[in-house]
């Protein structure tokens, strides 16, 4: 039995507390933390048996609690996994992991003395249409991968302390990180602050590999429709991701190009220099369990089983990695930052 | 009565001389010349009555051509301008104007010396879409403009002589000149040869003004779907032109923001610091004339009013140091470069 | 303060006990009554403070019961609504209010004898889009109604104990009784019981008016796509209804007729005869409200206001003789049954 | 070589004539007959070497014309059939064959009596989605055929000579008439003339089938939308055919039922009875060559190898049938008409 204390019920605390508490694995969720009286309130009544607390350190020193699952703003996470840690206890860090590439690795050297787990919460990871996608990616149906572009915006919710891309980018460059084994080698982004808000609102992110591989992500809380979709192109096969779609997410289009070389007639500039082989497009069933269901199993099974996490530390260190550099060419004009 | 000759018959020529032989003004197509004799007879078959010939140069030099309409490659844009306008013809040429902004200037400043018309074929700006996106510019229905993102991408067609910057976004560059009164002053440009192109066929362009608006561009030969998709942000309303809807190709909607800095408590982070305003959504009824109808009559009426038609010589330059810069960037590892 | 009962916490309980405890009103949830053990519990878990019982009896009994709300399968709805009634206890009935017009009729009979509320959940009624479509209908912008055609199809859930007309036409016909004023004179239908199913899982009906308006509504258990789709076509002006797009789910087409009746050379035959208006579309802003909300408010408004609720016994008496002329036109041939 | 005459040059007819003038088979479009001079005048503008004339007669008696294509209003068909086959030419008539079912098997008569090809042109049967959908048929994959359901819809064109049954119906008819082996054994109508309009404009056919199989066919000249809808549902796989779709105009999903008769406990009223089979989806690549072109091949063929077309003149028989019927039962309630 794993006994699992969660810390902040604010946004997301709910979520993982009701997963927690529903979870088929010997999993049992035991005490929550949140400084706000109404948060804990809220929490006493949706989970009549669960001790709730209003310091974040008295649940993590608590003798029933195993494991420390963590949903509290981002500047938190640091200190907060550091002194679950420093108790030995395993832990699951919302996404994004820390709010520096330094915090990141600190946390992840940490757990490694320790010899706890350490996880950080990519939720999408977790979800049928990209669990899909990364077997197709295995399977090579898509041949060579070319480039992967994605688009997430909608009106709001504008966030107090970060930028479009801290909230929204983090979803699909773990994505990426979970799908492109390819290694990033430089990160790029143009952004904007519109309609006087202080953090970029608007942001457009290129990450770029040696292998001829780009990705691109546009992020956006400024858009009057919401769009959730991805591109993930290959020389054999093409995928559209469409997360606005109630069921089929997944397109896989059987599309692809062959180059021939020959010599045009110059006037004929129109000319196609590539046949395109067109076949048919398929949308694989998904699996529909809730990601958040995958996230908590996973977490458990990896305490169980001693093993590292599917996004583990590492995972964790990457993403945020990317998020730092797009900063940072945020606020060096669009610079190139090499990773 | 303007008697017209048409130089091209490949790919977009035909176009023209239907909108020409179709025109209600008091425009006459006269003559069609192309080096290819199999595009001379086709051209014969659909219209009978015009004359056709091989060189560009006679047909310039003919009597019965009062103003020449240019369909080329891009290459000979300048000096098959050049020629007409020597000869104190008018002069259409078809996007963009020239191969660089030198050309583009050069050509400008010799349709002055010679007192002629020199058009641009920015077709896109003559759809019903983007006129009545104009009006509604026009009308601060929208209120401060903040952004413009545009997505134009699909599977091929691959072209011999240049990228994809080149052939897609200068319709998307066009209209972002047209809507946009504010001028950019740098562009920032990154982009992909996959598949062992010579070419690049994917980019991302970012265009920068110096009062927040930002406008980005995304153009692919290589994706497995079509998709015309641009977003305009205002204040108080927003824009989707979508042109691959039938019918409903341009969505406004009343949605805006108001800002409010109130302090909040530290935990609290996804805590809304924006008031969402929004209400209805409305498609307005388009005008569906072809664009290029509406492109013939403007280049007759500015030739018979003697002015400077919509889309002059100066769109013309703009647009192609837009291209120019981007290309440039693209060649510095997305440096922004200067306009 | 309105004490409320709840029998029956199956399928659609469990959200009208989650809407009266959530209720502003004056409303409070004090009992839930289920004979299955399980059900029981459930409720118990998120309902702490409601007390339950297997005998609905008991509870229609009960003092701190001032209504009753029932959410039973159809055959129950009449000795249930009965029993209650018959205890001065008003009742708010899952549609359809009862399995015959005959038990209607008497329910409604008894509620006026009784001094007390009889109400139906046509549960569409209070939704934002069907409000939307009544007040467009009542300003009188759509002009002269012509038709009404449903279509509301998907895979499953068939029922044991009835077939798709009594599941899913009930809602279209209860949205057409409510924007409709004109009175139906009769009901045809078509259907099929396909796959080996005891009951219909396919049907069409049309419900024909004297005025010459038509209304026609497909019904389908065994379609692959789920599709909620209605249009309402006026002289002046025409709606779709899409309740499966998120948001703007209600279109307005300023599109309309003009006759015109010159004769036509005969060859003609293609010739319009008709001029078409065709103008802008919006999307009016709905209220998101949950409908069950609604039907809360209005059940506990009209009880103290001691008036009928927007959705009373007449409405459910017309919307099941519908039901019952449409399965009688099942039994006879599709023969048109006069209402 | 077969030398076609075409009799008929307004709506369709000069698709007719390109797809004629076009064919790659030994196939040469010789005389265009049209009463009209400016019908005429534009048939000597775009077929410069076809001679025209007025009277159909004289086409018709032509030794040039061994095959006479007709497209002329509906009225006509017979008379003109009967007069070219009365010369012993092939015929190929627009759909419907004829506007009555014994003027349709006259023509199959005359046709048999002459040794002559009798055509008729259900275009759709030879797109490519249709093809399609007749192989899917023929594989199997589906399984027993259960249902079809089919929705034409937009606003306008009236005709002046017929309502809408016989305009937009026919095509879907001959779409099901080619798809499902099963002989129909009644036909059922419903429909209004609405806003003043002479004929039906809104209209509803169900076809009954002894097998159980049901298809619906609903046709509205006043919709505010275009929908060109088609399901098709087997036991193993379920077809949607959306001809509004730019590319992926079938889908075919892999979802079916199977059937399990447990009792229930009598209060669980939606308890699922069914389990459903749900796969992936799949779009097949179609043919996208214009179907009129493989009208003609067809004609052709069928001519040269002296063998029936695949829509011969049975088909256009059977259809005729079931408009005739539908139309029979609009004038009588909507009463079940054997056929």
């Amino acid at each position: 039995m794993l006994n699992v204390g969660l810390v902040g019920y604010g946004y997301w605390g709910p979520n993982l507390a009701r997963n927690l508490a529903d979870a088929h694995d010997d999993v049992r969720l035991t005490a929550i933390a949140d400084a706000r009286p109404e948060r804990r309130h809220s929490a006493e009544r949706r989970h009549p048996g669960v001790r709730t607390c209003a310091d974040a350190a008295a649940l993590i020193a608590s003798s029933d609690v195993d494991a420390v699952v963590i949903a509290t703003p981002l500047a938190t996470h640091k200190p907060l996994a550091e002194a679950a840690m420093a108790e030995s206890k395993h832990v699951l860090v919302e996404k994004p992991l820390a709010s520096s590439r330094r915090d990141a690795e600190f946390l992840a050297e940490l757990a490694h003395k320790r010899g706890v787990r350490l996880m950080v919460d990519h939720t999408f990871v977790y979800t049928g249409a990209v669990r899909k996608m990364r077997s197709l990616v295995d399977s090579g149906d898509l041949g060579q991968l070319l480039y992967l572009d994605s688009v997430r915006v909608n009106l709001g919710l504008f966030q107090q302390d970060s930028n479009v891309i801290w909230d929204l980018a983090v979803h699909d460059l773990s994505v990426m990180d979970h799908l492109i084994d390819a290694r990033p080698v430089a990160v790029s982004a143009d952004g904007s602050c519109v309609a006087g808000y202080d953090h970029e609102n608007i942001a457009y992110i290129t990450v770029h590999f040696d292998t001829g591989f780009l990705a691109h992500f546009h992020v956006n809380w400024l858009a009057p429709v919401k769009i959730r979709h991805m591109l993930l192109g290959g020389t054999q096969r093409m995928l559209v991701f469409d997360d606005m779609e109630p069921s089929e997410k997944v397109l896989v289009y059987d599309k692809g190009i062959d180059l021939n070389h020959h010599m045009q007639d110059d006037q004929e500039r129109r000319q196609i220099l590539v046949s395109y082989r067109t076949g048919d497009m398929y949308a694989p069933k998904l699996d529909r369990t809730e990601a958040l269901a995958g996230v908590v199993h996973e977490f458990a099974s990896a305490i169980a089983e001693r093993r590292a996490p599917l996004t583990d530390a590492g995972a964790g260190i990457r993403v945020v990695s990317l998020l730092e550099a797009a900063e940072k060419s945020l606020r060096s004009e669009g610079r190139r930052i090499p990773l």
